[in-house]
């Protein structure tokens, strides 16, 4: 693992067992040496799953197989390899996770489709997935509801710390928990950001309920953050529900009873999607980027995004150069309606540019103590309409290109 | 001037006067100090102008002057200023544009819509344009037939060399000539890259059909090469026929006669957008992307950029990896249709990838050595169609970083 990221949350948060969950980890050898690259979740019976996944025309062989189980709306298992993404790999991708899925299910006593895979790494390499299935049976023997550490450590890549986030809610008078973890690093892009999450609930959800929390919760998490604009072939995000806490039967996805459950849950994805942000290859700056007064949400989501993923704006970050201009650059490439002379630039709470032009004489003190931080501030305000939106990225800096110019070799 | 770039062609081309130009160079300390940051052009009276302009909706006040002088179809003087971009400059910057065109009319004996203008550089700060105006007099003594070297000096910015290219071309039997110049380096991308080109011809041609000829020459140069997928707010192309040679007249866009002229001047067209590339900031390999097989001759184009925009795949060139898996991500991404099983790629002429998966056992001295090379070719074969497109862009450095990084300071 590369040196800790600067941007590495303080404290790292230590999960505790949830009911319906028992994890393992286990050192394959795929690619890695002296660390473990396979991770493997078994839920309890009555188990629910949902699933929201890369939109890549070019998915790999793990995504297509989860998107075809999914459909069963049960989980028993989750088995996760690290080192070989199993993407680009043909026919002989398929039938690795084909053979790898059976042997597990039949290692759980559990249908091949309650079995979900995922896999990151290197791409078109072909997976030797007899490393995975003959470690199966010292991995299975090691299950334990306290495995939470070691199993968000088993799934990183150029990940330089494990982010792992918990939450209590309450459905109906009762306390419910939702654990959850993830790795990101590179190839962090809009639509399905995260590379993979994985987030777990005793909590007693229909599936349809739990997709359409998840599917609405990803829209302001880990779909408004991006690292580099690529975008994974394996990005996968499933949560699972195992139904170990009795509440009031939830009737629907907009029931009443799920508020608090539905903040709590969407608090989690967001702290998941932007310890991604903060581990992003490379990076020395942690960057927010708010963008106001747009023709429409969605145009504001494009907007921020075009700054988000402009790397002259990322370059003049890793600078420290409160370099306004390349931001109304970005602005304007967006395709989204603005208007020159109406646009105006907040950084670290400081206007810099109000109705398109610079703030004459603007106390550029605070606003380069600000850019020397390590979590940067952009507020603009489009001025054309009330769409809003915020997204978080990070900066372009040299290790970026020391990461990604030698990752293979 | 940074270190010339290792991409730069071996040998500068040398423009020869051009029947009904004459150009001057001059410093007025804007930005720089100890070079030249003025350019003008002096057209003959009855010269044609076209031209094509960033699609950024925050274009600068020259691009938007541009556009409403190019209705006129006249041209009698160009006016080119470096080192500020007079962009976000709000009604400042249109009433600076409105001063500098007025003062230059008069000194030329023109009107105000003949006189074209462009500037580059620091976008945001307020340009003092008394200082481009008092130079005039001394700007405009200088003028001569011989400064094409000159001019072309003067519009640069983080460019490490002049753009030149000329070609000689015949209508009806008759000789004209073509002259070109142009800028670069960084914030080049899709929809007009070059940020300011000029282009000057003594051909007799209607404005309608050297805007025509413009356009479309335009699509396969420099609107399919990119540097950072960044795109300037003061892109900008003219082109000027001066009408000084007699030939029979060019009846329209599509006139037979204009077959040679067309091939030549769409030919300096790419010439100068590929010595853009070349000299990508920070750039230390030129590479070729050539897609075929896509649904139609605009997917192949968006995958291409999709491909050359990746800084994914832009960092693996610069470390001399052929990482094809890089490749199949931006295909996926890139949205349009793809089949995972059908994508085949060549680095170098070398099949690496078919069907779907790596040619097993393909030879990878070749490849190698290809890498280590300055020029890299990747032929992307998407398998579902007969669209193709070629684009073209370079590596992504610690040089481009460092560039962008302290651009302003």
């Amino acid at each position: 693992m590369a040196s800790l990221s600067p941007l590495a949350p303080k404290t790292q948060v230590v999960l505790a067992p949830l009911d319906g969950v028992r994890l393992a980890s286990h050192a394959c050898g795929l690619r890695y040496q002296g660390r473990t690259d396979l991770m493997i979740a078994e839920l309890a019976a009555g188990t629910t799953v949902a699933g929201v996944f890369t939109k890549s025309l070019t998915a790999s062989a793990p995504v297509l197989w989860c998107r075809e189980a999914l459909k069963g709306g049960g989980a028993r298992l989750v088995v996760v390899n690290s080192g070989n993404a199993n993407a680009f790999t043909g026919q002989a991708g398929v039938a690795s996770v084909r053979r790898t899925v059976e042997v597990a299910a039949k290692q759980c006593g559990c249908k091949p489709e309650e079995v979900f895979i995922a896999s990151t790494g290197t791409i078109g390499v072909p997976l030797d997935d007899s490393k995975i299935t003959e470690a199966f049976g010292a991995a299975f023997g090691g299950l334990a509801v306290d495995k939470w550490s070691d199993a968000a450590k088993a799934i990183l890549t150029t990940d330089t710390y494990p982010k792992t986030a918990t939450r209590t809610a309450r459905i109906g008078g009762v306390d419910v928990r939702i654990n959850g973890f993830c790795k990101g690093a590179g190839m962090i892009a809009p639509d399905m950001a995260t590379m993979l999450a994985f987030v777990f609930t005793d909590a007693t959800l229909p599936a349809a309920v739990l997709q359409e929390l998840l599917a609405k919760g990803t829209v302001k998490s880990f779909n408004s953050i991006t690292v580099d604009s690529d975008t994974s072939t394996s990005d996968t995000l499933l949560a699972f529900a195992t139904g170990k806490v009795s509440h009031a039967k939830v009737s629907g996805p907009k029931d009443p009873a799920l508020r608090d459950f539905r903040k709590k849950f969407e608090d989690l994805l967001l702290d998941l999607a932007l310890q991604v942000v903060r581990d992003g290859e490379g990076a020395s700056k942690f960057v927010k980027i708010t963008v106001t007064g747009a023709a429409s949400a969605r145009a504001a989501k494009t907007i921020g995004m075009a700054i988000a993923n402009s790397p002259l704006v990322k370059t003049a970050v890793a600078g420290e150069d409160a370099n306004w201009g390349r931001i109304v650059m970005a602005v304007g490439k967006s395709g989204e309606k603005a208007d020159r002379d109406r646009l105006s630039i907040r950084i670290g709470g400081v206007e810099v540019a109000h109705n398109g032009q610079v703030v004459a004489g603007y106390d550029e003190a605070p606003v380069t103590a600000h850019m020397k931080g390590t979590d940067i501030v952009f507020e603009v305000d489009i001025g054309v309409g009330r769409g809003k939106a915020t997204v978080w990225t990070c900066d372009l800096t040299h290790d970026y290109i020391d990461i990604n110019g030698s990752y293979r070799t």
